[in-house]
C-alpha cells in the first residue's frame, strides 16, 4: 500500500494527521473532507480521493470518524514502527533536527549526534549526546542503528559518508548539498531545501 | 515555463545543477546524460526529458556543454533574481538556515532574523542581526522584504503568522509542524521535513 502513495500524498496525509491531532486534543469527533480542504486550502475532492486510497470512507454530511481516520494514517505511514537513526554533524541544523520533538510522535528516534569538534563531544541534551565521529562503529554494534542524518558541511560530506557507510549505515538522509557516491546498497535520501524554496517561488512567481 | 514544471523535476534540475558546478569548478567542458544519471542513481531517459523540458539538447556521444546546461538552469529556475526574506524564530532552526550559504547562491537573500528572547536581540553574524519582533514593521518597511521564513515552536506559530502577516508578509516557508490559517492573499508552503523522511521510509521499507 505504501509504496502506491506519492509524496505528496504522503505529504498530505500528514497534514491531514495534524490537523486531526488537533481535532482530537479538542475531543471533536467526526471531521468532514470540507472541513480538510478547508484548512489546508486543497480541493476537497482531493482529500476524498486521498483517503479512499487508504481505505477511508467518510459518511454523507457526518464525515470520517476522527481517530479511524488518525488511525488509518498512522498505520498506512507505519508510524508505530521505531526508526532509529543517528545525526552526523552536531551543527545547529543538527541539533535543531535532534530537538524536533515531532520525529519521536513519527517513529524517528534519534539516539546521539557525531562531531569531530573536541569542545561539544560529550555534551547531552533531551537525553542524548554528541559522541567523537571515530566511536561510530561501536555505537552502531550496541544500538542497531542503520539510518545516518547528515548535516555536515558540502567539502566533508563525502568523506564522512564513506566513514559512516563503512561502519555500517545503510540509509543516509543527506541535508548536505552535495551528491552523495554511495554503494549499490545504500540509501541516500536528498532533502533538498532549496529545491522546495525554488518550487514556491515558481508557483507563486515571487520576485 | 516555470509552472510547468513539477516539484520533482525542480527537485531534479537543481541536482543537475549541483554537478554541474562542480564539473564547472574542475573546468570540465562537456557532460553527458549518462554521467548525470549515474551520479543520481536516476534513469537517463528521465535526465534527457527533463533538459529537453528546459529546451536543452545534447549532441550525440557528446553530451552537453556545461556551462551552457548550468546557465539554462539558473535561467529556468530563476536563480538571478533576488528574493528578500526574514527568518522569524532565532532558535537552531532559524539560525542554520541563516546561515546556510547556498541560498544566497539562488537568489534567497536573508535579511534578518527575528526573535523575542531579550538574551538573544542585537546578535550578529554573517551581516545578519537578530531583532526583536515587535520592530517588524518597520524593518518591511526599510527592506521590502516580503517573505517570512517561520522556524517557531508551534504553539506560537499562528499567533506570530497573524503578526507578521499584518506588518505586510505576504509568502511565508513554514517549518513549524502548524496548520497556519492565513488571509487569501497571502501563500503558505509548509516544509515537511517528517513528511519528507517517511516518504523515505516507505520508498526504502526501512523499519
Amino acid at each position: 500500500m505504501k509504496h502506491e502513495l506519492s509524496q505528496r500524498t504522503i505529504n498530505r496525509l500528514v497534514q491531514y494527521h495534524t490537523i486531526l491531532r488537533e481535532y482530537s486534543k479538542k475531543n471533536i469527533e467526526n471531521i468532514t473532507s470540507s472541513q480538510i480542504s478547508s484548512f489546508l486550502k486543497i480541493d476537497e475532492t482531493q482529500v476524498r480521493k486521498d483517503l479512499k486510497s487508504i481505505e477511508c470512507k467518510g459518511k454523507c454530511k457526518v464525515g470520517y470518524l476522527v481517530y479511524e481516520l488518525k488511525e488509518a494514517i498512522e498505520v498506512v505511514l507505519d508510524y508505530k514502527s521505531t526508526k532509529k537513526a543517528f545525526v552526523i554533524g552536531a551543527g545547529n541544523l543538527g541539533i535543531a533536527l535532534s530537538k524536533y520533538s515531532k520525529f519521536s510522535e513519527f517513529g524517528l528516534e534519534i539516539k546521539g549526534l557525531f562531531d569531530i569538534n573536541p569542545d561539544i563531544i560529550g555534551q547531552k541534551f533531551d537525553n542524548k549526546e554528541i559522541y567523537h565521529l571515530s566511536t561510530i562503529k561501536e555505537k552502531i554494534a550496541q544500538t542497531g542503528v542503520n539510518i545516518a542524518i547528515l548535516t555536515l558541511p558540502n567539502k566533508v560530506a563525502q568523506s564522512v559518508a564513506d566513514e559512516i557507510i563503512e561502519a555500517g549505515i545503510k540509509y543516509i538522509w543527506n541535508f548536505a548539498p552535495s551528491i552523495l557516491t554511495v554503494p549499490v546498497d545504500v540509501k541516500v535520501w536528498n532533502e533538498n531545501l532549496i529545491g522546495s524554496f525554488l518550487q514556491f517561488c515558481a508557483i507563486e512567481s515571487i520576485k
